[in-house]
């Protein structure tokens, strides 16, 4: 039972059924590399957030373009990556589940495989797994950063925990997970840069504690599209799990670069290729998509290249556009481009991806790690 | 590439993995049973809603339960209902993309086929792909009923497209869709009563100019789970399309029946299956499911079965727990059983559904329809 597939590789876009997720290579492919070149002669090289597009083709680009591997966030995201080819993954999440463990722990045989851990009650479940599968499982400890989520506290307690996981059979202490979500998204470079720096004097009172007890380890990761060049800058970061940065999306699209002008470092590379399907007043027009095809947890889509148009609502089945005075008129069947919301859960609506050169389809990559994840 | 399958028939809930969507059948099936009773002596059949479940396994316990068949939103969900055995189904959406079309017509060599239409320009295209088909297809038109979503507005408007959809080679004018989403959310019986006072208004305006161009037919269908009683009470509705009546969601958990207290008609059968992988402060706790795994694009998730504990957050990939001074510590590895905030995009996030009876797996059903819709 294969899902739909909205187009084949050399039709038009036109032709592209809707609603589809489309990528435009050339911005995609530009994305790449302006990142490879912002990484460049630093200490920290990309290891992308696979979450954010769960489609083992993007990865493998992702690492032509200089990335170490991937990160993923769920076990089942490991296996698609790992089936598609990637050799080195991070899991960044907390995995406690034996069964989950031993999935991931079976991986090790294709691929650098490591996960995370912030509860001293998790690591013999670990130790259990990585020594069933008959490995060493590089664990890395979390550090809570300020944005109250999963992880540790800064300092001994890190040193704590690292030094249980490493005296474990079957687990090597390999590092430091020290992300700040929240930070990706606050409005000037000045409040992120802000938040990170908070978050730098937490990981340097982390690798005090550890080298007071001889586990200091080199790896740490973290860092997002918002935030990243100051965690490079840093010189203790050496790994950047940017994900959004190759797509951008209409949240991170309200974001400023250090100038106070829109960020533009990335441009818009994914869409949502949808149709007009009901016109059923002066200024208004449906779109043949709602929740189920991209997700307003971050806010609404909006409207790429049309003048006057916007997104004036969302439902399960239809995204309502207003079109304002000076707005050309639509009819049932006019194609509309988005730029959805928020990228990640919105990757995991679909089941495809179509790449599009210019007019035309170049390629159809299956989301192969969709799903809610197991 | 199958979907990883949370469970097999047999298995303790205990062992079902996370985060899996769980039915509970014993609730299910008396949701299935309130809803034929209350519809049994009225005028009208239940027509269950698809989109809410996308599950072909679900559409036909709703139908050995006294439906009539289905409503679907899309072409791919109709395909999946008629592939899982189901043998009437009307598309409530407008269709106008001749290859979407000539798919749904494709579907009437095993199952009666309907679907809507609000605008004289798509005309030309449903009867194109009828006669392509070489059968007659039935057309409903949708009126707009005061929640300015499709449709045409009532009266004239709906006699003149009806009379061109008639007067079309390989189309039959069947009926009207008059279904008013907004009122179904409600808080009152009160306000959705009123509400729907005026659709009934609207479809009585509609059929009058019908019948003086002699096209009133007898089948209208409509009305939701929270506002049937009175479509069913007006005997202008033959079929109702009720669809969250089965499972019931935090959204429709704040709406009041009659008497002013809960709406108790339906009970709670969907509930998210969650683990517990993070507790890295007093008062909260982490679960493995995020937006990946519910949507909360009507509201958060409630907690079930945990006195003192609710749902403080929801990002990509978890979900916060916080837990007042008198709940019960949560620890890693504990299942959380959530109410999720809205039935119809959370199923189209997973690809299976574990039917639980008391405290083992009975059933894992494929989400056959799942996927943005094509």
């Amino acid at each position: 039972m294969h899902p739909f597939r909205p187009a084949e590789p050399g039709v038009k876009l036109s032709d592209v059924e809707t609603p589809a997720l489309i990528i435009e290579m050339n911005a995609f492919e530009q994305n790449l590399e302006t990142m490879e070149k912002a990484l460049a002669g630093s200490n920290a090289r990309l290891r992308g957030h696979a979450k954010a597009h769960k489609c083992s083709n993007i990865a493998l680009r992702q690492i032509e373009a200089g990335a170490v591997g991937v990160c993923c966030q769920k076990v089942s995201e490991a296996a698609a990556m790992v089936a598609g080819g990637v050799k080195n993954v991070l899991v960044t999440n907390q995995i406690i589940a034996p069964r989950k463990l031993a999935r991931l722990c079976a991986l090790a045989k294709d691929s650098e495989i490591a996960v995370l851990c912030d509860d001293a009650a998790t690591v013999p479940i670990l130790s259990k797994a990585a020594r069933d599968a008959a490995i060493t499982l590089n664990v890395l400890v979390e550090i809570e950063v300020g944005a109250e989520r999963c992880g540790v506290d800064p300092g001994e307690p890190v040193a704590t925990l690292a030094r249980l996981i490493d005296a474990e059979d079957g687990l090597h202490f390999a590092g430091l997970q020290a992300y700040h979500g929240s930070a990706q998204h606050k409005t000037t470079a000045e409040e992120r840069r802000l938040d990170i720096e908070s978050t730098l004097e937490k990981v340097k009172t982390s690798k005090r504690a550890l080298a007071a007890i001889g586990l200091d380890r080199d790896w740490v990761t973290g860092a997002g599209t918002g935030s990243f060049p100051t965690e490079r800058d840093s010189g203790l970061y050496t790994e950047v799990q940017a994900g959004s940065y190759a797509f951008m999306d209409a949240d991170y699209a309200k974001i400023l670069g250090n100038d106070g002008m829109p960020f533009k470092t990335f441009r818009h590379s994914l869409f949502l290729w949808t149709t007009v399907i009901s016109v059923p007043r002066p200024g208004q027009a449906f779109l043949d998509v709602g929740h189920k095809g991209h997700s307003k947890d971050s806010g609404l889509a909006t409207v790429a290249d049309l003048d006057g148009v916007e997104v004036d609502g969302q439902s399960d089945e239809h995204t309502k556009l207003k079109l304002g005075h000076n707005a050309k008129p639509l009819s049932t069947g006019d194609k509309v481009k988005l730029i959805p919301g928020h990228v990640d859960p919105t990757f995991n609506l679909h089941d495809w991806v179509v790449c599009v050169r210019g007019e035309t389809v170049e390629d159809v990559w299956r989301i192969d790690g969709r799903g809610p994840g197991f």
